[in-house]
């Protein structure tokens, strides 16, 4: 049911300074950047075997991002497993009392069905489903 | 240089309530379950892909991770990257500037080439570099 760690996204002040700092100390350049409107946050990915690290910078201050670096500073924020069926995954966790946030998909990044759990849940850590 | 995303380490209370849920909600098993006594934690990892989530308890109340818990309660403790030369990566990484916490390698589990790398300077990730 859990394929892979799909993606680790880390909170950063300024995803520029990241891109540098990839460049310079392992020549690597970036997957992806793209900004993400409705969370209101720039995206950065570099590719680490069939994980990427995603930088997150807010643009604007009442972006959750924002809200994350001023409680928690810098650091990972969530983590996303892939999944092959979203929906079934979902009520399988409904069905065994986890919190979720999100109860039924929806649209992320490149199209794919995302849903995330309440880190209540699941051991503090912030949990996105991603089914591509 | 950076190989795949080998684990992420998760502080927990109870390891034992973790298995509990992985067996009841997904029908799965840890891949291993050990105590490192130098770290003063029981660790019980399942497998994702090419990642484990590896799960950590303290054993006693001066263990690092007991420190983590009663500061920051439940969550992501570090995340782990699998390098193929862990001697070259760390002399990159403070050609570049970075602080390290391990200038040299040291043994980890299953005899592996170990060294953290300071949050302070990637992003407020905790990062250890692992080679087989």
């Amino acid at each position: 049911m859990l394929k892979k760690v799909d993606h680790i996204g880390i909170a950063v002040h300024s995803i520029d300074s990241v891109k540098q700092f990839y460049s310079r100390t392992f020549r690597m350049k970036p997957v992806f950047e793209e900004e993400v409107a409705e969370q209101k946050v720039r995206v950065v990915g570099f590719q680490i075997g069939e994980t990427r690290l995603e930088y997150l910078e807010p643009t604007a201050k009442d972006s959750p991002i924002a809200k994350f670096l001023s409680k928690k500073g810098e650091g990972i924020h969530h983590i996303a497993v892939q999944v092959d069926d979203i929906a079934h995954a979902l009520q399988t966790l409904k069905n065994n009392g986890v919190q979720l946030i999100d109860e039924h998909p929806r649209v992320g990044a490149e199209g794919k069905k995302i849903a995330f759990v309440h880190p209540k849940s699941v051991n503090g850590v912030l949990l996105e489903l991603s089914q591509e």
